[in-house]
């Protein structure tokens, strides 16, 4: 099984293309339902009262395991924003944190002997605790975000110290080692314990570092995002579900689980939250990674 | 031949690694010396009365033909600028023109029938007096900055439309074309006319477009950049001087002389200037295209 830890929001999003209200998000959602892809998912989380039951079912319907969710009296997290012309940048109109303020997880005894477990961008603190309660995880996957990188950084080094797999964004990598340099900051973060360090930088793709070798991958191409939220979580959600088969981390394994999760998030930011991926075929995706394949490839010289 | 029109400067640059003045530079110097690696070279520019001998001498030595270099009265166009933190920011302390300001382009003779011509980034409409001039080139190259969207655009989609391959960096593409989304306005730029156009997007690599493909490109990952000034000429120098051994326009020759440019502009801004590229041997090229190629492949799912 893989678990999940994060956010469960609702979100209210404006994009040049449309506006949602109240939509299914967060970050173990957008996650989740892209892990879902290939794996088992139990997702462990906080929502309020005003949490309707077709958000629960949207969830079930793609297989994910909701006993982790724990519905409280109180309001969900509920986040506003909106993005203009440059789709790279949200701009948030809202944030009410609700029921997640005081989040403490709870680990269901059917999730704890998981071997997969991803850590989304919550508090170290609660990161750690997750990891402590689970029986023998065979892969720990972190995340994280600027505020704790800005609040907690000490107790952040530990997650990663603990995280076989860690993910970061560019600007956060940057942030955190104080460098421009992303492939100087990769390398201060696998000294740190990971075995695999991968920089996420949006539209531009990633790049995956190991001891031996340097993976650039490209992003999808794409004429027309809808709405971005959830992209970084949704292609984390892919390479965990592509991971999660074997759990092989080869660097040929790696790469193929990196290009998926690009794949599915390439899709996810077509619609609005997640909703992209509740249909989609396995061929579709097949489709694409092989397009993608084609538009990366170059011969020798 | 290949023939290179545009900028040659003296430049004044501080980065965090250190600090040159009156370095030799400009866009049509970048290019030239990159193009130089595996093509004949003549460059048309205009320097002051203060242009040394010595800077002759250095383009000499890359066995670049100067007749097409005028030398007048006045000042040689000079550039003072800095990056701090962030390497992909110049900032510019001074801009003086000089002779650059009122440069006519004069094509020696002997240039007249040259096969490849490069439009670096100056006036279209010394950009299409150039074009004008040659007998019959065989590959048009155009390139150019916000300076010319913003005061020229007329006569820049003019020369859009003459160029059979067109560069531009994203910021630009995105302003000529009012929109986020490069792919969009890649593809705008194609209806012009040109068969071939190649976004540049900096540390990120970039995107070419043909009718029939895309090629997304990396750009190679490197812990330390010292001046990634000329980057872009330096990268549109190792592609068009790749080219230049057969002007064979495939999809396979057209991706193997982008990542030669990417290659080629590694080792610009591992150094000053285009110093780096003076003592720069094949060997170490091929070495490093390689090594790209191993770190952008992966197999199929």
């Amino acid at each position: 099984m893989i678990l999940v830890v994060g956010s469960v929001a609702l979100d209210t999003i404006k994009t040049p293309f449309g506006k949602v209200e109240r939509f299914l998000g967060g970050s173990a959602v957008h996650f989740a339902v892209a892990a879902s892809i290939l794996g088992q998912v139990g997702i462990v989380g906080v929502v309020g009262a005003d949490f309707d039951d077709s958000f629960t079912a949207q969830l079930k319907r793609k297989g994910i395991d909701v006993e982790g969710l724990q519905k409280v009296s109180g309001k969900t997290f509920h986040w506003e924003g909106f993005y203009e012309y440059d789709m790279n940048q949200a701009h948030t109109v809202k944030t009410e944190l609700g029921v997640f303020q005081n989040f403490q997880p709870e680990i269901p005894d059917k999730y704890k002997p998981a071997s997969i477990v991803f850590l989304a961008n919550i508090d170290p603190d609660l990161q750690l605790k997750v990891v402590e309660s689970l029986k023998k995880p065979q892969l720990i996957v972190g995340d994280t975000m600027n505020y704790w990188i800005e609040n907690k950084k000490e107790k952040l080094i530990e997650v990663i110290r603990r995280s076989d797999i860690m993910l970061m964004n560019d600007g956060e990598a940057r942030q955190m080692f104080n460098t421009p340099n992303i492939v100087k900051a990769a390398k201060r973060i696998m000294t740190l314990g990971p075995k695999v360090v991968i920089i996420k930088k949006g539209e531009h793709g990633g790049i995956m570092f190991t001891p031996d070798t340097m993976f650039v991958a490209p992003a999808f191409p794409l004429d027309e995002v809808v709405d971005p939220t959830g992209a970084g979580d949704s292609f984390a959600g892919g390479f965990v579900s592509f991971l999660s088969r074997d759990l092989r981390l080869s660097d040929e394994n790696l790469r193929k689980a990196i290009i998926f999760g690009t794949v599915i998030a390439s899709f996810t930011v077509s619609d609005f939250g997640s909703r992209a991926l509740y249909n989609l075929q396995y061929a579709e995706i097949k489709q694409r990674y092989a397009k993608l394949m084609k538009y990366t490839q170059f011969g020798k010289i």
